[in-house]
């Protein structure tokens, strides 16, 4: 491509209205225009990245045996009433009258669709497994669109269904899915990691979230360093530490007058704030609770929520912690209670000696507590706390890492939820009717593209890994003075290029080479060779990598090793 | 591909709801499925079929020099209301609510995202001239979908807008689009004819549409056996014939008691229908008016509008006719009107000697009628008749032949109508506005899949253009015996024609002969190899084209050649 037969529109401000670094990128480098809220027109150079993710995401679907079609985005109310999520899926569902007052949504997702068109087309176990998949505009009508095409209302998605006739070919198929998704993240250059969307063991999960790595990403996550575990951070299991060591000191009152926090006795004391215990007070199910966390972590709700006899807790008022533990909030501890409370102490607290808690008394804390003589053993113990960076990791490989993802991708083992509200039903080999397994496997397409740059830029602007540039290879023209040897080097190295396959573009736009090489920079162009007349006289092209910090003079045969084409 | 691997699901019989033969066969093959009334799922089959097609337009738009993008499917409101088409689209448009209650639709064309994108994108006259195109999911809200993908609500389109400082950059780009369109089609294997959509002469029009020739098109085209002239039949201007012939007859009245149609009076006097003239009594806005065509060409109600004086013109009442002929209905003619009436005679007409017309008296005909003898020369002599088969071609070159057409694309010179609605302006050379010129270019690409099969079937099924086909070869195996040469084989040439770019499909599904080649004859592969036993023993494949009568046995060698592999 010659950039001056494209239409490229960059700018140096910094839009207001867009938050995250992704989103300012693609508006300065033009590679989205917003038509309204969360709908966005993919400019010339928006869509070259688009297209590249697309063929990567076909390709490798492709290569998995996944069979592409194509479902139309509108969809009868019928169907989604069959699911029952017609009303379930809430405002989400954009919701359309056609001029006959007919009921039709556009179709955030197409597992009814498919559904229907299964329940037609398949009708023996021979034609098992199958999986079906298509890349397809979809619309969520989100109520608070933004980040760009991050969080747009109408977006590019792959999603695909897979149909069996029991649960291990599900197993299986899914499994190939994990591993497609794994290759085309891979391939497009990017930092990602699978994460179990429940229990966290790779493989005996019903659902895997695949996250590519951004400070700025939504979502926490712990990873191994030492295998591919990755969860969720409030999913991931805190293993239960080393024995308990033995008690070293004695039981003491020590005076804390303003000292309600972990830290601030931890400060006060002169301790590491991991000797210190948190006892957070709980109503549930059964009565009155004391949790207690290390004071350095945190406690874990959905992990808590999940212990019999806790159920739909609360926290407890003042007036029941007075009751119970006949103290006010900032002194609490599990020592000597008002009245009988069950404890329920994070793995880590059971295995604390000489440990400092609340007294139960305004102004007064206790420290050299240990388990066994000051109190009796927790009524229970549980991994009730969010890992944190350094904890070992659940499968026993290596240490967990935190760091922070955006959503991209998604497997799901559907089972036969949507077969069953449908009647997709197939014949076994003795003839019986069989209601259908599924699974269901998307990516973001459109989103991808945002998650790539939060990953993936620099104070000059966005920094393609190269699968995903709309060009590998910038030629730049610095010819001010129209010298015919010039323009002719620089095509000649163009068409070189393009001829060897190397997705090379030529600014032949005439700027200034400092326009020139901000917009080169700004939208993230790999490789910048710039073709000058001294650098003819000199028998070198200047050459620099996106993120390198210097420009080199290469002869012709250096610079094609440095573009790998030697 | 592996037929095996792949989901195929044809079918014998034809469905009793669709009514052309494309819609037939599509469902037939199992290349859509109804979802609901004009909304079809591409199943793989299909979706092959449509890339294909989506492939080729793409490759010649690019090498056109235009430029691809994205825009959103749903519009907002407010881009309609400054073009008034929010209403004056009417019930085609689809109009959507949002959570918000803001108003959208479902974008059927996209003249004014683009034209919004273009007044914020395009401020300078160096930016010009520039062609953006998509390749887009569009809905049109039929009032009567039907003819499956052929008419259906929700299709594929590409649609192309340039933009211009000038009229005459305008023409430029629209020449190039027109020949874009041309090679697009050629390169399909498709018969078409580029229809001027008004006035008839190529390059002087400002629209053309594409037609694909098929029997069953809904519209009539007339086109040159010696030029690329076309022209909607309606359109198509019939020229003057030579001069007038001396009169040879005298005026007599003829007895035609029961004889009211040219047909029926040209048979009682055994004289061809070309003598008999027919008189059409109509009130314009200039009062009564007698239109008169020869009996063997029809009135042409489009050219009638267009000539001076007659504007919103409709047919006589009984009452009108009495008054101004004296006649009733069936024995009208020029000839001595009971008051004096404008006549307005076809160009064929005036040149008419020795004619038939009615003797505006029950029962009688007026035979030898000559103009400036009988009666007075017409007011008015025009262009007023359908062309017919045989007519001269009207640029001159060649004679008018008469086909049916589908239209499938559309190449328009907008001028700046929607330009001017939405003050999209750059800057000339001068630094002053100047409104833009706009060019659009539609094809249904959905729409081609449909017309492909209305001009390539035959009673076994679809007969694919090799360009559009699904596969080009299907390798079929004949194995009852599970012989593992036969497979080997089989494998070997499906794997060699792969290798040498041919995309080609095993049939390796195990079925009976008869069901194989059903299949493969239903979805129109062009060229059918079969491997079997009996063929492996004597060393030939048995090869046979889709349309052709019989199957050959060729040797590897003859059969590469034939495949054009040689």
């Amino acid at each position: 491509m010659r950039l001056s037969r494209f239409h490229l529109h960059t700018s140096k401000e910094t839009p207001a209205d867009a938050e995250i670094v992704s989103h300012q990128l693609m508006l300065r480098a033009g590679m989205i225009r917003k038509l309204a809220a969360g709908l966005y027109t993919w400019t010339p150079l928006g869509l070259r990245v688009l297209r590249k993710v697309e063929a990567i995401v076909r390709e490798e679907m492709d290569r998995a045996g996944a069979i592409e079609m194509l479902m139309p985005s509108i969809q009868p109310r019928e169907l989604w009433e069959e699911t029952g999520r017609w009303q379930k899926f809430g405002g989400q569902l954009l919701k359309i009258r056609d001029r006959k007052d007919g009921e039709f949504c556009y179709g955030p997702t197409h597992e009814e669709v498919i559904t229907d068109f299964a329940r037609n087309e398949l009708r023996s176990y021979k034609q098992l497994p199958v999986n079906f998949y298509q890349i397809q505009t979809k619309f969520r009508d989100e109520i608070r669109p933004r980040f760009g095409v991050m969080r747009a209302r109408e977006f590019l998605m792959k999603d695909a269904y897979s149909f069996h006739l029991d649960a291990d070919s599900l197993a299986e198929t899914y499994r190939v899915m994990y591993e497609a998704y794994a290759r085309i993240f891979s391939r497009l250059g990017l930092r990602f990691r699978a994460v179990a969307a429940d229990t966290g063991a790779i493989g005996g999960s019903a659902s895997h979230e695949f996250h590519v790595l951004a400070d700025s990403g939504e979502d926490a996550i712990a990873f191994s360093d030492g295998s591919d575990y990755a969860a969720n951070v409030e999913m991931a299991e805190a293993l239960a530490p080393g024995p308990r060591p033995a008690a070293t000191e004695t039981l003491r009152e020590v005076e804390t007058p303003a000292q309600k926090t972990c830290e601030e006795v931890a400060a006060l004391l002169g301790i590491p704030l991991s000797r210190t215990v948190k006892s957070v007070a709980l109503v549930g199910e059964q009565g009155f609770v004391l949790a207690l966390v290390r004071g350095d972590h945190a406690l874990n709700e959905i992990k808590l929520a999940k212990l019999p006899g806790l159920g739909e807790y609360r926290l407890a008022t003042e007036a029941e912690i007075a009751e119970h533990l006949g103290s006010e909030p900032g002194f609490l501890g599990p020592v000597k209670p008002a009245r009988p409370v069950t404890v329920i102490a994070d793995r880590s607290v059971a295995a604390m000696a000489d440990f400092v808690v609340g007294a139960n008394r305004r102004g007064w804390h206790l420290a050299g507590v240990n388990w066994g003589r000051d109190l009796t053993e927790p009524d229970l113990v549980a991994d009730i706390r969010n890992v944190v960076e350094g904890d070992p990791s659940p499968d026993g490989r290596g240490t967990l890492r935190l760091a922070r993802g955006i959503e991209v991708g998604h497997v799901f083992q559907l089972g036969r939820k949507y077969a069953e509200a449908m009647g997709a039903t197939v014949l076994d080999a003795e003839g019986k009717a069989q209601v259908m397994h599924m699974g269901c496997y998307g990516i973001g397409v459109s989103r991808i593209v945002a998650a790539a740059i939060e990953q993936n830029f620099d104070g000059n602007g966005i920094c393609w890994p190269e699968p995903m540039a709309p060009w590998s290879v910038a030629v730049c023209v610095i010819n001010p003075k129209g010298d015919a040897a010039v323009t002719e080097a620089a095509e000649a190295l163009y068409r070189d290029l393009r001829d060897r396959g190397v997705d090379a573009v030529l600014d032949d736009r005439g700027l200034r080479p400092g326009q020139m090489f901000a917009d080169v920079e700004l939208i993230g162009i790999p490789h910048r060779v710039v073709v000058s007349g001294r650098g003819l006289d000199a028998g070198t092209f200047e050459y620099r990598a996106r993120r390198a910090a210097d420009s080199e003079n290469l002869d012709r045969a250096a610079l094609m090793a440095r573009l790998g084409l030697a």
